[in-house]
């Protein structure tokens, strides 16, 4: 039995804490830690079997009990505490991103060097039914060799200026995921980027420095192109799908909705919109990955995730930041080489 | 060349005298009859390149140079002109149905016999692209043996009163078209019929003796089951639909629009209506039909629904006005020998 | 806290031990009693936090802390340990059918007169996220009043000879489900029923003296028609869908799958197959029914599904047998009177 | 009644003669012109009702009695014939491109200046059912501001080398289609083409100068985000949809296929590929397009792609091929003044 420190009981602090009570037998929750700890959530936590709560997360670093931390504070504080939880011999999953600072990323990179630590990132989208089963179907060699990636990612509500101006922009705080997907997909890294991008959706978010809308141009390592559209709010809801194409066919993924109904009358034939929240969309994936994290501890393998996995989706998210400044192609070298790696 | 005689220019006969002009490249409509010509359909008929117009169907019986006669007049009018065309030695297409009364139908049968004359009836519904294909693909073994066969077919909008009184009701009116999508798509005959039925749509329709509302169960020859429901009123247009299900899958046919395109907005996600007027479905359908019969006349080869085919359905809407009103399984075997054949 | 015994650790006696201890916080299991009790089930069923495990389900009966007991055991056993459960003064959900011989149904009604107990019937596709919302969107008026109401509902495989043996017959066994959906789609009673059957997919299941494929024909009380396909056998998968047209419009539902991947290339658009097993396909409306019932306790209302929800399927099952035999449309009146109701 | 010479009877020359023929009551074909006409051709023109065949287009030229000329002769010629008609004061509708030098489109607009004459170029996409209802759903604002514009456009086969040599190259041959459909439907024209291509089907195609596989990424001036994705070979057939997302929705269209047969086997839910070939897919459109062009004639009105609309797309074209060989933005702009305009 692993014995699972949660630090953060936020919104996606509460999922992980739920998934590993009701899904993941070899795993619990002994201690959840969060500052602005409410009684409300103390009493929750414990009706989910957590046997403590603290402001503290330190109590987590310091309980030999505890071998297994999940990272789900403020972003700010990934790396940070990543870094403690390694160097106290705990496994780790850190939600996305470990940080916006390539170089704090580095340095998680070498903390975990010749630990046997796992680590492991929460890019959940992988672990949907939807994109899970395409990038099985695309690995399978349904599409032959993939020539065109195309991805959808639109919110169903564009964020408040006060979060943009923390966020990182646009491409650190949204794209990140879909960079990670096409990774996924195209079962390569990319080479090169370029950024039409526009401040459609609200005044506000360009005010605040950013970009609400983007269309995402990708040259990968595999000769592939792909293409990724995103958008800060969608009045149907949260539009997350994708399309392989490839020498043999085309493979695509929709999205959900809560339930088959199609009404026919004199409007026409209407169907349910897509599920409007991130929540509902992924709260079967953000179990499963949960899951195969403490598979990864429980049997000593690689996690789906790793670290690597959380540095890419960033150089790729500065290669998007810096087209968008600069208006031309930034390739990932480019980036790399700024940074010194 | 095969010069065509046309006898009823109504909406019906307009659609052949048109698919000839444009369609049919071995034929010419040389002459259309119709007691109620008007000055503006005879303009229309000269503008597709019919030679002549008359109020008097005898001009094509006598005309030697006309070898094919197409029926498209009143219905009850159907069985008579048939005989008449044949003792001229014509062959004919006739619209559904041939009759109403068996013996009618019987009298043509006879007639033709030994005349080597092409006899074709008017179930366009065959010809349609998709009920096409589906009999295609039962009758290449794709669903394997066909066990369950289900057809839905609705109106957009119930007939008046008055045509309800002429119709001969529903059943050999408008189930009659699926009787004949049964015997295609099942491959075989009717052995009994079962018809639940009630008058929902409009009381008027119950007060001149029909019903509008239609479940009819049928037990085939070849061991399959199947179903008919109809309704005289969809609001969302034409509904028109089927599916064979066998031992080794289902494969079914939907609607037809007039475009792809789907809206999502914050109501749903809408598509248009199937198309709401069977000419419009069935245009094409018409076309082919056409094509067939001047075909089957040119390479002297059996029409794709001959006299016989014309017989059968009606023998199955005489078992569901039976079973409608005796309120039992009425097997088609009980009407043969009811009719004397 | 309601503590809950659970009689039968079947299949379906482990869904409702999950579901209580992964998504009713208002309930715990305390008791399982099974008299073929496993070690695996016993150690299963600890770490799913049950208290205790026994063979002999008197245990639960006899415990005053057990305030609700759930029947999960063989069907010929519901009718009588809900007696035992009822008289124990407990609350009682029960798998379906509570019985098929009416008289012990009603001896189970007599029983909970005046008890104040809440009883419910397992129909579990009522709370599928599909039907649920097919259900609301009729009863919602969105397509008017109904008028034909349509359900397919076909197995992925065929049960065993011997299973069909002791089934009762597909129209109590399976149909069952089908004839509480009808009722549930249309909201009132059936009143009249027809069946046309056949033995097409395995001839042992004809020597067994039942049948595999029919098509039923319902009257319902509120004047629509509907009819229920069935089959043994659907080699895609497990065919559950269902169809309400009315006044206004259609409103209908399709099967779940896997995922949306939609794979095109040379051979065709391929998408997946149903959800082959009725416990993929139904594994949430199991959860949501056992809540619904804890919730019916808890808040001391009526359970959604009441004892009369366990007979009139079953008054309808016995008239389609009947149907079935005498080759004739039966009455639920006629069935209701032979057995003295 | 117009009078229509025909220059050019290969694969479009047919299709034109053909929709004149069976479509288009206000005109004739009187005169079809072509240097390589075979006596099969003739043959199947004298059918078409066409008077008068030619190898000769000065015939046509100098033929009082006809004032429209179709142009479907091979690309290098269209603008020297254009200005010769319209010399000879004829109508003209030319297939696209009218020129892929810039220079001899601009003396086709000042050769018409003043004339009167129409002139329609041969876009057909936009009279397609689909493309068409997509243009109404946003022009009549049920998409709100469109904010991105999605065009997939994807050829069956690669075509030849040799054809790739002398095409002008991917973007003026064949994506110059998607340019012209993406003003359609954003209302406006665009500012700035990113190009990110490859050469993935043919290595011919790349000894041949040429890409086969392109993103292409467009500013629209009124803001909106465009992007196009290219292939010239779909394993699948012609892939041809569009979408258009802005503030209040998302519309689409997707794909034509022969039927709607949906075959569920063990293998999975199988439909029918889209339309393999553009004269299935457009075949209809041709037709509309012919008819539209006679009716600005006949109601002395507009034609609905003038010379203007030929203009533009070519100068996008160009935009895209600097874009691709200079690996950067190019803004339209700077081709206008490139090609001194």
């Amino acid at each position: 039995m692993i014995k699972v420190g949660i630090i953060g009981a936020g919104r996606i602090g509460k999922v992980h804490i739920t998934s590993i009570a009701t899904r993941v037998a070899e795993a619990r929750v002994k201690t959840v830690a969060d500052p602005f700890l409410t009684p409300e959530t103390e009493v929750w936590a414990k009706s989910m079997g957590v046997e403590h709560t603290t402001k503290d997360y330190h109590e987590i670093m310091n309980d030999p009990e505890i071998s297994a931390v999940l990272i789900c504070s403020s972003t700010d504080t990934h790396s940070q505490i990543s870094l403690e939880a390694i160097r106290a011999g705990k496994h780790v999953f850190c939600e996305k991103p470990v940080d916006h600072d390539v170089k704090k990323i580095m340095e998680v990179i070498k903390a975990l060097e010749g630990t046997g630590l796992k680590y492991q990132v929460g890019f959940n989208r992988r672990f949907d039914h939807n994109f899970e089963a395409l990038q099985k179907t695309v690995a399978g060699g349904n599409v032959g060799k993939p020539e065109i990636i195309k991805i959808t990612s639109r919110d169903p509500e564009p964020p408040s200026p006060e979060y943009v101006k923390v966020s990182g922009g646009i491409f650190l705080d949204m794209t990140i995921h879909d960079f990670d997907m096409v990774r996924f997909l195209a079962g390569c890294d990319a080479e090169e980027i370029y950024v039409q991008s526009a401040n459609l959706v609200d005044p506000a978010i360009g005010q605040a420095g950013d970009v609400d809308t983007a269309i995402v141009t990708l040259k990968m390592q595999n000769g592939a192109l792909a293409v990724i559209d995103n958008s800060r709010r969608a009045a149907y809801g949260y539009d997350q799908r994708a399309e392989v194409f490839g020498s043999l066919g085309m493979a695509s993924v929709s999205n959900d909705s809560q339930s088959s109904v199609q009404l026919s009358n004199s409007d026409g034939v209407t169907e349910e919109k897509p599920l409007f929240f991130f929540l509902e969309r992924y709260m079967d994936a953000y179990g499963k990955e949960i899951t195969e994290f403490i598979n990864a501890i429980v049997n000593n393998r690689e996690t789906p995730l790793n670290i690597e996995d959380g540095l890419k989706p960033v150089l790729m998210g500065l290669a998007a930041k810096k087209s968008c400044q600069e208006h031309r192609p930034v390739s990932i070298a480019e980036i790399i080489s700024e940074e010194g790696l």
